[in-house]
Protein backbone atom coordinates (compact mmCIF):
# COMPACT_ATOMS: atom_id res chain seq x y z
CA UNK A 1 0.00 0.00 0.00
CA UNK A 2 3.01 2.80 1.24
CA UNK A 3 3.94 1.57 -1.94
CA UNK A 4 1.43 2.36 -4.40
CA UNK A 5 1.30 5.56 -2.94
CA UNK A 6 5.30 6.61 -3.14
CA UNK A 7 5.45 5.68 -6.67
CA UNK A 8 1.64 7.66 -6.70
CA UNK A 9 3.69 10.82 -5.62
CA UNK A 10 6.85 10.75 -7.37
CA UNK A 11 5.35 10.06 -10.58
CA UNK A 12 2.82 12.42 -10.53
CA UNK A 13 4.88 15.09 -9.22
CA UNK A 14 6.16 15.36 -12.46
CA UNK A 15 2.89 16.66 -13.54
CA UNK A 16 2.73 19.96 -11.87
CA UNK A 17 6.51 20.82 -13.19
CA UNK A 18 5.23 19.89 -16.47
CA UNK A 19 2.29 22.38 -16.36
CA UNK A 20 4.19 25.40 -14.90
CA UNK A 21 6.98 25.20 -17.35
CA UNK A 22 4.36 24.83 -20.54
CA UNK A 23 2.57 27.61 -18.88
CA UNK A 24 4.86 29.97 -17.74
CA UNK A 25 8.09 29.04 -20.23
CA UNK A 26 9.94 29.43 -17.49
CA UNK A 27 13.01 27.37 -16.47
CA UNK A 28 15.42 29.67 -14.98
CA UNK A 29 15.76 28.00 -11.65
CA UNK A 30 15.62 24.29 -13.49
CA UNK A 31 18.75 22.28 -13.41
CA UNK A 32 19.67 21.05 -16.91
CA UNK A 33 22.36 18.08 -15.50
CA UNK A 34 19.04 17.42 -13.23
CA UNK A 35 16.89 16.73 -16.16
CA UNK A 36 19.24 15.02 -18.09
CA UNK A 37 20.76 12.41 -15.41
CA UNK A 38 16.70 12.03 -14.61
CA UNK A 39 15.27 11.21 -17.22
CA UNK A 40 18.37 8.52 -18.56
CA UNK A 41 17.37 6.78 -15.29
CA UNK A 42 13.33 6.86 -15.51
CA UNK A 43 14.53 5.43 -19.00
CA UNK A 44 16.59 2.78 -17.69
CA UNK A 45 13.87 2.35 -14.76
CA UNK A 46 11.19 1.40 -17.14
CA UNK A 47 13.36 -1.16 -19.26
CA UNK A 48 14.05 -2.88 -16.01
CA UNK A 49 10.92 -2.62 -15.56
CA UNK A 50 9.91 -4.18 -18.76
CA UNK A 51 13.22 -6.87 -18.26
CA UNK A 52 12.17 -8.37 -14.65
CA UNK A 53 8.36 -8.28 -16.24
CA UNK A 54 7.19 -5.42 -13.08
CA UNK A 55 4.02 -3.37 -15.11
CA UNK A 56 4.33 -1.22 -11.95
CA UNK A 57 8.21 -0.08 -12.24
CA UNK A 58 7.48 -0.26 -16.18
CA UNK A 59 3.97 1.85 -16.34
CA UNK A 60 5.20 4.67 -13.59
CA UNK A 61 8.60 4.88 -15.00
CA UNK A 62 7.61 5.33 -18.23
CA UNK A 63 4.90 8.04 -17.36
CA UNK A 64 7.34 9.93 -15.38
CA UNK A 65 9.78 9.70 -18.48
CA UNK A 66 6.98 11.89 -20.68
CA UNK A 67 6.27 14.02 -18.27
CA UNK A 68 10.54 14.94 -17.10
CA UNK A 69 11.36 14.80 -21.13
CA UNK A 70 8.62 17.99 -21.30
CA UNK A 71 10.69 19.93 -18.62
CA UNK A 72 13.79 18.59 -20.45
CA UNK A 73 13.08 20.02 -23.97
CA UNK A 74 11.52 23.54 -22.75
CA UNK A 75 14.98 23.39 -20.64
CA UNK A 76 17.33 22.77 -23.70
CA UNK A 77 14.93 25.24 -25.57
CA UNK A 78 15.62 27.92 -23.17
CA UNK A 79 19.19 27.53 -23.18
CA UNK A 80 19.43 27.60 -27.04
CA UNK A 81 17.26 30.65 -27.55
CA UNK A 82 18.84 32.77 -24.75
CA UNK A 83 22.74 31.97 -26.22
CA UNK A 84 21.25 33.08 -29.64
CA UNK B 1 22.57 -4.11 -12.97
CA UNK B 2 20.62 -1.87 -14.76
CA UNK B 3 18.50 -0.92 -11.98
CA UNK B 4 21.41 -0.26 -9.89
CA UNK B 5 22.55 2.65 -12.61
CA UNK B 6 18.89 4.10 -12.64
CA UNK B 7 18.75 3.83 -9.17
CA UNK B 8 21.80 5.69 -8.97
CA UNK B 9 20.71 8.32 -11.91
CA UNK B 10 17.85 9.39 -10.06
CA UNK B 11 18.85 9.81 -6.86
CA UNK B 12 21.87 11.67 -7.61
CA UNK B 13 20.09 13.60 -9.84
CA UNK B 14 18.95 15.84 -7.55
CA UNK B 15 22.19 17.09 -6.40
CA UNK B 16 23.03 19.32 -9.05
CA UNK B 17 19.38 20.67 -8.96
CA UNK B 18 20.39 21.24 -4.81
CA UNK B 19 23.74 22.86 -5.73
CA UNK B 20 22.23 25.26 -8.66
CA UNK B 21 19.26 26.54 -6.35
CA UNK B 22 21.80 27.47 -3.13
CA UNK B 23 24.36 28.76 -5.64
CA UNK B 24 21.86 31.22 -7.44
CA UNK B 25 18.64 31.01 -5.05
CA UNK B 26 16.75 30.80 -8.17
CA UNK B 27 13.31 28.78 -7.69
CA UNK B 28 11.63 30.59 -10.28
CA UNK B 29 10.71 28.02 -12.46
CA UNK B 30 10.64 25.29 -10.08
CA UNK B 31 7.33 23.71 -9.04
CA UNK B 32 6.13 24.03 -5.25
CA UNK B 33 3.78 21.34 -5.75
CA UNK B 34 6.02 18.93 -7.34
CA UNK B 35 8.30 19.14 -4.75
CA UNK B 36 6.21 18.93 -1.84
CA UNK B 37 4.46 15.90 -3.62
CA UNK B 38 8.00 14.31 -4.29
CA UNK B 39 9.75 14.90 -1.10
CA UNK B 40 6.22 13.16 0.57
CA UNK B 41 6.61 10.47 -2.09
CA UNK B 42 10.16 9.75 -1.60
CA UNK B 43 10.16 9.79 2.34
CA UNK B 44 6.99 7.67 1.80
CA UNK B 45 9.61 5.06 -0.12
CA UNK B 46 12.19 5.15 2.60
CA UNK B 47 9.25 3.64 5.02
CA UNK B 48 8.54 0.97 2.84
CA UNK B 49 12.55 0.12 2.07
CA UNK B 50 12.68 0.01 5.63
CA UNK B 51 9.30 -1.89 6.23
CA UNK B 52 10.22 -4.18 3.42
CA UNK B 53 14.26 -4.39 4.90
CA UNK B 54 15.54 -3.29 1.13
CA UNK B 55 18.72 -1.19 2.06
CA UNK B 56 18.76 -0.12 -1.47
CA UNK B 57 15.30 1.37 -1.64
CA UNK B 58 15.87 2.79 2.08
CA UNK B 59 19.06 4.60 1.37
CA UNK B 60 18.69 6.07 -2.71
CA UNK B 61 15.21 7.13 -1.42
CA UNK B 62 16.33 8.48 2.08
CA UNK B 63 19.31 10.50 -0.14
CA UNK B 64 16.75 11.92 -2.61
CA UNK B 65 14.60 12.96 0.05
CA UNK B 66 17.56 15.08 1.94
CA UNK B 67 18.31 16.62 -1.53
CA UNK B 68 15.09 17.20 -2.55
CA UNK B 69 14.16 18.99 0.79
CA UNK B 70 17.09 21.75 -0.18
CA UNK B 71 14.95 22.74 -2.88
CA UNK B 72 11.46 22.38 -1.37
CA UNK B 73 13.04 24.57 1.42
CA UNK B 74 14.81 27.18 -0.65
CA UNK B 75 11.31 27.06 -2.77
CA UNK B 76 9.24 28.19 0.38
CA UNK B 77 11.92 30.75 1.44
CA UNK B 78 11.36 32.43 -1.74
CA UNK B 79 7.83 32.46 -2.00
CA UNK B 80 7.59 34.02 1.63
CA UNK B 81 10.53 36.36 0.53
CA UNK B 82 8.45 37.46 -2.34
CA UNK B 83 4.80 37.51 -0.50
CA UNK B 84 6.59 40.15 2.28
Amino acid sequence: MIGNIAALLTTLSFLPQAFKVIKTKNTEGISLLMYAMFVLGVFLWSIYGYMIGDMAILVSNTITFILAIVVLCYKVHSIKKSSN
